[in-house]
C-alpha cells in the first residue's frame, strides 16, 4: 500500500494517469509520502471505529471527532455556486467541505456508503457500466461478444415471448407491443452465446415412451400416419394431469398438435420471493399475447396451426410477464427459485414432445433466426412498424429499416447457417446486404458524411444521425457474411467490400465522437446544428467494448486499441489534456 | 430571493438549465422548497457567525457548530475514488462531505473563500475567463473586438518594446526574444481601440518654444534647412537637464535626431509599490534591446538612423521591462503611481518634440502598422522566425506564415489606412490575403478539411490543425478588408470570396469543437488521430466572445449565436444533455 497525495492506493488499484511522463517524478513523491503517513496508512484504512474497545487513546480519538488534524472546528458555511445558487457547507480551518448530493447532481458522479473492516467507506464512482475485455480474437462461429451476459427477455421493456413467434415482443416506442427485429436479434445471439458459455442443458422427460410406465399419466398413444411415429394423444375427454415435483428446469418445451381448443398448464412453486405464492400458467389456442388473472398467466399460442409446432416456453419468463411486475416492483422470479410441481394438459391434441429442460439456448436461438426468415422483407431488410423520432428534426416514419438491425440479424443467421449447415439462413444473410447500397433517403441505410465516408445508419433519419454503437453492430454483420459466405463471387466479396469501406469510415470519423471526457452517441449536433448529444454510460462503455473487439478483428489498426484505452480511462474520470 | 433544492438564489442569478422543459416542474417545486426553507433563507445567509454578541440562542447555535441540522455528529470518513486512491472526506448522517482541494483537482473547478456581511462565503466557480458580448454591430473601422481590455505589452511574455522598432518583442517559443507578428498586429489593434474608448490624451511639453520661458533647460535653437523650421539641439558640451515633477503622464514622446551617442533619460519614482524606489530610464543611441543595472534602465533606440524619428516610450512598460520582475514578483508599476521627477539629454542631436502625454494609442497603433509595412515578404506574408511545435507529427520550420498573423494585420491595416488615408497599408492589406490561396504544403495558409471545406490555419502544419480561434480572427481580416477596399474588382471582392468561403466552412466545422461541456482548441485528434486538445478556458472564452462578434457580423446565421450561448452556458457547468 502506498500513499498518493490525497490518501492511499492499494497496490491493486489500477494507477492509470494520462501524465506517464510524470511517472518518475510521482515516484518520488509517493517514496516520501509514504514514509510521513506510514502510520495512517499501513495499519487499518479510515478513522478510528466508535465502536471499537475504550481504551484511552480510542477516547482521545474519539473526542478529536469533530476536530480536523489541525485541531479546528467544523463550520457551517455557505457556498456560492456560479453566482446561481447557494449550498450549505462545511469548513475545517482552511478545508472547504462540498456535500456529495450536490457533487453527485453537479457532475453525475455516483456514490455508495458501505463498511470495510468494521469501517464506513464511501465508494465514488465516476461511471457506470462494466468493461468486456474480449479473452480471445473476434470469431464469426463465436460467441456474439459479450452477448452470454445477456437476457434480453428479462428486459423491462420486453413484454413477453411470443407464443406463436418464440421471440420477445418489446414494448419500446409503442406499449402494446411489437416484434423490433434488433431485440429479437440480440435475443439469439444472447442464446447462441450462452449456448456455447453455459453447460450443455439436462431433461425431465414428462411424456412416457409407449412402453414406459407412465407416473399417472393417461396418454393414449396413437400412430401419425404422417410422422410415422407413435404420438401421445388427450381429448377433451381425457384431460391429463401430471405430477412433477421438479426445480432447476424452467424451460418448457412441448411439439403440439392440436384437434380442438387445448391447453398446456404448468403449476409453479416459486422460493423466496415476496410473492410466495403458485402460479399456474395456461399455454392456450388463442390469439391472446400475455394476460393474468389473479396468479394465473395466460400465454396465447396462436389461434391455429397445422401440423406439430414446437413451442420452447421459459416459464420463469412468462410467469414474470404474466405477473406484470417492472422495476422495482418486479417479483424476483429466477430458474433456481422455481419448482414445477404439476403439468396438465386438457382440450384436444396430441404431443410428441413433452419435457423439462434446465435449459435450450439452441432452440432459442434457431426460433430467433427463423423469425427473421419468417419476415424478411423481398428488399432484404426487416422494418420497425413504429415511428422513430429522433428530434424534430430527424424522424423516421414506420416501416423504417436500420443498418444495425440487418447487420444484428447477418451476425445470428451466419452463425445458425454454420451450426446447422442450412442454406435458407445463409441467403438470408446474404440479401441483407441489400440496403447497405441504397441511400436513406430512398429507402436504404446509406448515407455518405461529408460526400466522403459511407456510413450505414442505425436510424436512417434524413439529415443523418450517424448513431456510433448501431454503426458498428452493422460492421460485424458484415463482417461475419464476410467471413462465412463460402462463395467468393456471392455476397460475401459485397459484404467485405461494404465492411471494409466502413471501417475505413470509422478510423476517419471516430474521432468525431471523442468529447474529451466521454464519447457522443451520434452526431446530430453536426447534421443538425443542435447540442451535441452525449453518451450516457452505458453506451460509452458499448463504445470502448465494441471497440476492443474490433481491435482483435483489424488487429493492424491500432487507432482502435488506442482510442479504447483513452475511452475506457474517461470512465475513471481521466480526461484528456486541454492546452 | 427563493429556494432551490440546494439553497438560495438570488433574483438577479442565471438560472440557466439546459432542461427548459423542466421549468414548469421546477416551479411547483420552488414554490414549496421556498415555503418550508422561508426562515433560512428569508434573512441573513449562512451559518451564525462566531463572533456574534452571545445571547442563549447564538450560544446554543453555536454549541451545534459540530452538528448538522438533524443533530448528527460529523466525522471522518474514508473515501475510495474509482478505486484507485483513497481520500479523508467527513460524514454527517447520511450525509457525505468531500474537500474541495480534491474536487478542485479532480474536475478542475476554482473556489475561494471570502467574507460577505461578517460571514465567510465560499465562492464556486466552474471556469474563469471574462465575456465581452458586443454592445454594438462590428465594424471595421470601429475597435476590435474587446482588444481595448487589453495590454499587450504587459504582459509576461513580451520581453519589452524595442526601441527602433516601437513594437514589443516577445519570449514565447525563444527566451532571447523575437518579432512576432500576431502580437504586434494586437499591440496595435488594442492601441487602436484604446484610441476609440479613452478619453483623448493630453499633454506636458518639455520643449520650450523658441520664444517661451524654458524652465532651466538650456537647449540652443537652431534652423533645420531641411525641415525649414527651429529644432532644439544638444551637444556633448551642453547637457540639458529639466526638472518634471508630474505625474499620470508616463508616455515620453521624442522626435530626434543624432549627431553624436545621444541620451535621453527620464528619472521616476513609484508610489505605493513593493519597490518604493526611484528609477533613471536611459534611451541610449544603441542596439542593445534593454538592461538593467541597479535601479538604472537602458533601453536601446538602434545605434544609428538618418534624419529625425519618433519615439514613443511608456515609461511605466520600460521600467516594469527593464527591471525585470514576471509574474508574481513584478513590481506593481503603473501610470497612476508614478512620478516623472526630472528628464535630461546628453551627447549631441536635435529635438524637434519632446514631451509627456497620458496615452499615445493613435502613435502607437502607426508604429505597429509600420512595422508590418517594413517586414511584409514579396508573398504578402509575414513570417515567424521560431520553429513551432504543436506534438511530434505536427511542426513547423522557422519562417512559417500564420492565417491568423495574415488576418490580424489585415485588420490593423485595414483600420490605419481608414484613419489617415494612406495607400500603403490599404496596399499591404490586399498583398496579405495571397497566402489565404496557396496550400500549407506549398508555404501558404490553406488547407482543405476532408476535400470539403477550405480552413485558414493559424498554424499551416501538414497535417492539418485547425486551430479555431485563429480561423475566426483570420476571417474577421479578411471581413474588414472586404469591407474597406474601395475598389470592387481589387483585393475587397477576392477577399469577400476568401471570407464567405470559411463562413461556409465554420458553419459546417463549428460542432466539431464542441464536446458538450466545453471546447476543443483544434482538431488534432481528427487529422493526427491523438487524443482531443481541450481548449483551456482563456481560450474557450474567446471562442465564445468570437462566435458573439461574428454572430453581429452574420446576423443571419442564427448558429453563431445559439451556439455562442449554449458554449458560455458550459463556463457554469451546464452540459449538453445526455441521452
Amino acid at each position: 500500500m502506498v500513499c498518493l497525495p490525497f490518501g492511499c492506493a492499494s497496490t491493486k488499484s489500477r494507477m492509470r494517469w494520462w501524465a506517464r511522463s510524470a511517472a518518475l517524478f510521482a515516484t518520488i513523491i509517493l517514496l516520501l509520502f509514504s514514509l510521513s503517513f506510514w502510520n495512517r496508512c499501513g495499519g487499518e484504512p479510515g478513522p478510528p471505529s466508535t465502536a471499537a474497545p475504550a481504551d484511552s487513546s480510542t477516547k482521545r480519538r474519539q473526542s478529536q471527532l469533530n476536530r480536523d488534524t489541525e485541531g479546528n472546528d467544523l463550520t457551517d458555511l455557505r457556498c456560492d455556486i456560479n453566482e446561481e445558487y447557494s449550498i450549505d457547507c462545511k469548513k475545517s480551518g482552511k478545508e472547504v467541505y462540498i456535500p456529495f448530493k450536490f457533487i453527485k447532481k453537479y457532475f453525475e458522479v455516483y456514490g455508495q456508503l458501505s463498511e470495510q473492516h468494521g469501517q464506513p467507506v464511501f465508494h465514488w464512482s465516476h461511471s457506470y457500466g462494466q468493461l468486456f475485455p474480449p479473452e480471445e480474437p473476434y470469431r464469426p462461429d463465436g460467441q456474439f461478444m459479450y452477448f452470454a451476459t445477456y437476457n434480453v427477455e428479462k428486459r423491462d421493456r420486453v413484454k413477453c415471448i411470443s407464443g406463436p413467434e418464440g421471440v420477445p415482443v418489446t414494448t419500446q416506442w409503442r406499449p402494446s407491443g411489437f416484434f423490433y427485429v434488433i431485440q429479437i436479434a440480440q435475443f439469439g445471439l444472447s442464446h447462441y452465446s450462452r449456448n456455447l458459455t453455459e453447460p450443455p442443458p439436462n431433461y425431465y422427460e414428462l411424456l412416457p415412451s409407449r412402453n414406459g410406465a407412465s407416473s399417472g399419466a393417461t396418454f393414449s398413444w396413437v400412430r401419425d400416419s404422417e410422422l410415422n411415429e407413435d404420438v401421445a394423444e388427450f381429448s377433451p375427454a381425457n384431460p391429463v394431469t401430471i405430477p412433477v415435483d421438479r426445480s432447476g428446469k424452467s424451460l418448457l418445451m412441448l411439439e403440439l398438435q392440436v384437434s380442438s381448443n387445448a391447453t398446456v398448464w404448468a403449476d409453479l412453486q416459486f422460493r423466496d420471493t415476496a410473492l410466495g405464492r403458485s402460479v399456474r400458467v395456461h399455454y392456450v389456442c388463442s390469439d391472446l399475447m400475455i394476460a393474468a388473472q389473479g396468479s394465473d398467466v395466460f400465454v396465447g399460442l396462436g389461434s391455429s396451426w397445422s401440423g406439430y409446432k414446437l413451442f420452447i416456453r421459459d416459464l420463469t419468463v412468462d410467469a414474470l410477464k404474466g405477473l406484470g411486475g417492472r422495476g422495482r416492483n418486479a417479483p424476483k422470479l429466477t430458474a433456481q427459485r422455481l419448482r414445477v410441481v404439476r403439468l396438465g394438459v386438457s382440450g384436444g391434441g396430441r404431443l410428441r414432445q413433452l419435457r423439462l429442460a434446465s435449459s435450450a439456448h439452441a432452440g432459442q436461438t434457431v426460433q430467433a433466426a427463423d423469425w427473421l426468415l419468417r419476415h424478411q422483407t423481398a428488399a432484404g431488410a426487416w422494418t420497425v412498424p413504429v415511428e422513430r423520432r429522433l428530434n424534430n428534426h430527424m424522424v423516421l416514419a414506420p416501416d423504417w429499416s436500420s443498418a444495425m438491425a440487418q447487420g444484428q440479424a447477418m451476425s445470428l443467421l451466419t452463425r445458425v447457417y454454420r451450426a446447422t449447415g442450412d442454406r435458407r439462413y445463409l441467403d438470408a444473410a446474404r440479401r441483407a446486404a441489400a440496403p447497405f447500397n441504397k441511400d436513406s433517403a430512398d429507402g436504404g441505410v446509406r448515407t455518405m458524411f461529408q460526400d466522403k465516408y459511407v456510413w450505414y445508419e442505425e436510424y436512417p433519419t434524413v439529415p443523418a444521425s450517424m448513431v456510433l454503437n448501431g454503426f458498428i453492430y452493422s460492421l460485424m454483420g458484415l463482417y461475419d457474411l464476410w467471413r462465412t459466405d463460402p462463395d467468393p463471387a456471392g455476397g460475401g466479396a459485397e459484404a467485405g467490400r461494404l465492411y471494409t469501406a466502413g471501417v475505413s469510415s470509422l478510423r476517419a470519423l471516430l474521432p468525431l465522437y471523442d468529447t474529451g471526457s466521454g464519447t457522443l452517441y451520434d452526431l446530430r449536433h453536426v447534421t443538425c446544428h443542435v447540442a451535441p448529444n452525449l453518451a450516457r454510460w452505458d453506451y460509452h462503455v458499448t463504445h470502448v467494448n465494441q471497440l476492443l473487439v474490433l481491435a482483435t478483428m483489424e488487429p493492424n489498426v491500432t487507432q482502435f486499441s488506442t482510442t479504447a484505452d483513452r475511452w475506457a480511462e474517461y470512465m475513471s474520470g481521466h480526461r484528456a489534456p486541454h492546452n
